[in-house]
């Protein structure tokens, strides 16, 4: 098991007279992660509407009026990732997948897998099905894709990165779900926190990742590479990044990067170690 | 009311040993769409999986070994959509949608509405929120757009369309969505059978038509304008083509056209007439 | 050398009070290739303005009335490829390129070389320079784009095409010239007559085909791999399609699919000989 | 007549053993701009090669080694624009463009007329065709455009800007020359330095207009409004910016943003005035 200490600290200046916003923010509670304590400061205070998905995510909704708006959250965290011999886990035939894991097959706005079967089936059509498969697919990304840093924006998707061949880690995993999605393999991102980047990445940030759905769970895989991926604190869980924005705002507002900050606590005496590379298949949830 | 008789037929020879079938083809059942009577024959007769998801699509899963498949659905359906005074109706801000409605704010494969966002504004930003602002912008893609069968395929998204300005019901949809959702109105697509189609548009075909968020209710608008509302039997609803295709196959199979019938069954003495145009909104659920 | 018989037929139906037709169909008269003699016909007769440009195109621009227009040329047409030893040709740097050669590393509308320096670099970047860098960039696109009838239209470029990875002969050329330019070799289209071409691909059609300039010439390729290089009779030159379409046409006229025969003509006593297979790289100027 | 003093300064910091540079800066001669005075400075003192195009583009090709390298060139320009009555100005058909002028008329890398062909008729087709229609469409893209620094890159197309609404003065003017192309009507860029931009642009910079080809001659138009086109000092012209790089740079090589200089000169004595706002057309050959 690891422990993670986790705050973010986001700083808007709200122009309107009121500014909307719809953050994903928080840790997600799930079978494999646990919110040992949490706090959640807004300044000045306005209510937060909350609302937890099916996915886990953790919507928070706030109204805020003109002015200054900044919004704390710590918390610590527990995660226990099961780890998997990948040589165990097969691909489930869609003729066998559970009917909410199918709408993981479709494209979408920034993995348009439909657009690359013939690329998919080519290059890796003739490999045997299996999590090998599917790793097969994420050192293909890692290897055809430079990691650079401002080379895309919001709007690039898995097209742009399969002509472009430069991106950051959302533009990795967008590549690698669209490809597993054009083999029949259901893909999804998750967004989380990333302890143990390269420090060459700079601060602490949110992380993109990618969970395929094998042998009857999701298993998490990093395409950029950056990532110690026990390490890993999820906070939101969605087809694509588009459907989980970590803030989406409307209405005039200035904002200012977000400031985050992860920390292991390394507690032996009770199990609790630090987090560490693994060629383990990590089963999340 | 309106009491509708629709059949399809889908024709498939399957060509690997075994091929697989999500189909979303049944009548939905709504809170304003009742099913009077239904019948699914498949020949050979082979075993279909059925789920209903929380949007009412009713998904057909079958598996089906080498050999032809014949798929015939028939239904009598009862559809009684409300009418409501457009005048009536507002926008909801996104501090007060429901929080399962906000996902049909983001973008998603076909409707790039993060691309739109400056010519959503330019357009359309400056007019009094409400029904008749997406009236304007159904009105707008109706006189921009050219019906043009065959000029566009199932890759064509709402960027395409609003660049070369021609298409079918499902891209009219895409870019009427797209345009909705950045201006902050929740959108979405419904598929549909199509009684009192423009004669000319052909044999009754899947129609595709828009649904937008107001006043706490979804208003059904066709953007083509080839249809009679009031006549649409649902079939699916999702947030683009993506989330319902009629048909997605997986496995090496030749299609032919799907033929469909549908019509009207009048009743007078019973209160069952004939679907009669309308300028009222049109609710839907 | 080897002498071609060479017809396209072409029919329109005016249907505006007039249309304006800008043709290249005639063979192309250069220092490899001589029109033996010639013929072209237009039912009813309209005048024809002829233009040939600096890179050998025959520009023909005919205006004619309302009703039905048929063109037809016929042409025998010596070519006499110069075959080099591939191993000898080098390419050239651009500090040494003649100054008109330079446009050819220019993006252009169908291949998009500038959004594809990564990719190029990461694929060619550390093979050695010079033809066989260029065979392999040809080998590269025929082996990863599907030739594949109708599943692409005018509009389709190198972009589509490294996306969706099928295509004709033309989005083939495309992505060749496009993958070339991005590594600064000058590469430039080809629009030819093919005999020789692989009876599966049906009738006689234009062939679209790449030039790269090496050692102080340009080399044909053709990645689509379906033709037999020395039996091209040459058309056009462009930097891509853009630049040489057969028949842009201005008004409203419905075309039929042209209609194209070439037969070669052997004399062995003059040493005219069929057009054979060669791996050595063919001179086309 | 105006004089206009005008020097760039560009700075390089060549990495690779040498770098190879084609750049476009110097001063057009042209039957409407004269050189009075110029020099080019080279440090350290390197061989350029020369090269000026039919088109009047005097292209300087550079090979440099390892270190720094400054380039400075300035000049004393008179610029002659003759100004015509738009309503004198007629749109030629193809059938009468000289044979040079037609390749204005094919799409080209940045300007994807052949996209655009129903939007262009639809928005377009019903005016009179002449200086006034090719204005109408300068005030369109100007009104539906936002000028918006680095909201583009060198990659964006008139696609990207008809879909996104925003961009600097070469996208708006690739969206102008796009749109006139569709309609048959001539175009192409011309990249000048600007004199009298608007001082809320910031410093003086290259700045990309268009020139339509009309009653036998090429106009200007600015579709971005921020210049006074009487200042225009004219570098470079071409298809479109891929034709006109101010430069175009081979190797690892870092670069400074280019650093010019524009004043006029008046000298009311010898006729020389500034500038002015014109609502003629101006004549540029």
């Amino acid at each position: 098991m690891n422990r993670l200490r986790y705050s973010v600290n986001l700083s808007y200046e709200i122009q309107d007279p009121t500014g909307d916003f719809l953050l994903i923010v928080e840790a997600a509670k799930t079978a494999r992660q646990s919110v040992v304590s949490e706090r959640l400061t807004l300044t000045p205070p306005v209510d937060a509407a909350r609302y937890t998905d099916p996915l886990c995510n953790r919507l928070l909704r706030i109204r805020a009026n003109k002015g200054p708006l900044a919004i704390r959250y710590e918390a610590v965290v527990d995660i226990d990732h099961r780890l998997d011999d990948g040589m165990s886990l097969t691909e489930v035939p869609v003729a066998e997948l559970p009917f909410d894991v199918l709408s993981y097959l479709a494209p979408s706005r920034y993995c348009e897998s439909d657009r690359m079967m013939e690329f998919a089936m080519r290059e890796f059509g003739g490999m045997r099905p299996g999590y090998w498969r599917v790793y097969a697919i994420r050192e293909w990304v890692r290897n055809h894709v430079r990691f650079l840093s401002r080379s895309t924006n919001e709007r690039t998707s898995a097209i742009d990165t399969i002509v472009e061949r430069t991106g950051v880690c959302r533009d990795f995993s967008h590549l690698m779900i669209a490809i597993c999605r054009a083999l029949s393999i259901p893909a999804r991102m998750s967004s989380s926190v990333d302890y143990g980047a390269d420090p060459a990445m700079g601060a602490p940030d949110f992380h993109a990742v990618v969970e395929v759905f094998l042998s009857g769970g999701w298993y998490l895989l990093d395409p950029s590479g950056v990532s110690i991926p026990t390490g890993l604190l999820r906070i939101g869980t969605g087809r694509d990044a588009a459907d989980i924005p970590f803030a989406a705002i409307f209405g005039k507002v200035e904002s200012k990067r977000p400031f985050i900050e992860i920390q292991p606590i390394a507690d032996p005496a009770a199990g609790i170690g630090l987090p560490l590379a693994t060629t383990s298949a990590i089963s999340t949830w």
